[in-house]
């Protein structure tokens, strides 16, 4: 088999920094994890919330710590840090290749989209934003680390594009689209879904919009390097 | 202007467990740190030691501390952890948005080749893996963040492909062949260094694998998106 993940990743328009922070981390016991962070607004305040929350939990992570944990710390912190004033949503979405699982751990108002085969379901049990109340937890899904499995994760940007148009996205349907076609990879999802939003938006995201897809694939070939790509622009 | 950040890995033959450990982080005051450091020896232990350099190193970068500070720090923890007894080679490659610059921080017997346009120059200053001695500190060179700028850092298992052979790899002159072409991009760059080195040592690495390579080429239409991808076999 073949892990693939991809992120994309934009900016409100018209505002310089995105206030959506991604980080990944290899686990110590095996395996990669992966932390999208949403700050409260946008812009600069909203990144330093972010940047904030996802460096806890990456540096957690890092030591062995378990998703559930890191996502509580990460929460006892911002609430630490602000006074339970300043709200972030996050996800954590771990490949642990010691229990063989996919664990997808949520702290957001946006749903998730797994697909398994062709099949889509998504997960969208109430989950609450970390930082504003005493005590907060994740809510955490673990799937199979099986061939044919996706994992689509995003923030408002892409669950609120075109609302003010009076559209909406039906990401789970859009991806149900996509996800059959094994040889469809995870950065080609990653950017269609970006993509479709941003159409819905008019070409202007009304917020910080990202992107994160795992997708598992049959191996292509022998090859045994892990390769990582990264496209930054710069002013 | 577009950074393009690459990575490829694999490990020495015949061992599942690369002892190498690449991690990166988005530097809080703008920009991205990439830490790659090479455990001593190979398999298990050599990547419970560099997975302990490159978390110490990630964490410090995280919170702002400068590249500097966090190779010397590295150092002092592995230092500590192992009364002096346990190696590492360490690489820190930034890009720092607010100096403008691209920082790369060497603590390893392996050179660093920096092409400027078509020319290629080679950073090997004596410079001294971390661990062993009481102090240490990095290697450091600065490269303004201009079009046209490509740092290639790689480990051990490029240096000394083929040598077993009797043949030996001038990555200088094989990237001196490529940069010229902007739109010879870095994921191609890291695929080729790690085919060559790969073909070198006739399909079987003697040592863990990792190239990194960091190009700045001219933004390839008006598409604002960071996009990150990832490929991870997995047994």
């Amino acid at each position: 088999m073949e892990l693939q993940v991809a992120v994309a990743k934009v900016s409100k328009y018209a505002v310089r920094e995105s206030g959506d922070t991604l980080e990944m981390i290899e686990r110590p016991h095996g395996g990669l994890s992966f932390v999208l962070a949403d700050g409260m607004h946008t812009g600069h305040g909203a990144k330093a919330v972010s940047n904030l929350v996802a460096r806890k939990a990456i540096s957690l992570l890092a030591e062995g710590v378990r998703d559930g944990a890191a996502a509580r710390a990460a929460h006892d912190y911002l609430y630490t840090q602000h006074d339970g004033k300043v709200s972030a949503e996050l996800h954590i979405v771990s490949i642990d290749l010691v229990s063989k699982t996919i664990v997808i751990s949520r702290n957001s108002h946006c749903p998730v989209i797994v697909g398994e085969g062709c099949q889509v379901r998504v997960l969208d049990e109430p989950s609450e934003a970390i930082g504003v109340h005493r005590r907060i937890k994740p809510v955490i899904a673990e799937l199979p680390l099986v061939s044919q499995t996706t994992v689509v994760v995003f923030t408002d940007g892409v669950l609120d594009a075109g609302v003010r148009f009076g559209e909406s996205f039906d990401v789970a349907q859009f991806v149900e689209g996509k996800v059959c076609d094994p040889s469809f990879g995870a950065a080609a999802l990653a950017v269609a879904v970006l993509a479709r939003a941003r159409e819905l938006d008019r070409g202007r995201p009304g917020d910080d919009t990202s992107v994160l897809v795992v997708r598992v694939v049959p191996r292509a070939g022998v090859d045994a390097a892990r390769r990582l790509a990264l496209r930054f622009p710069i002013e």
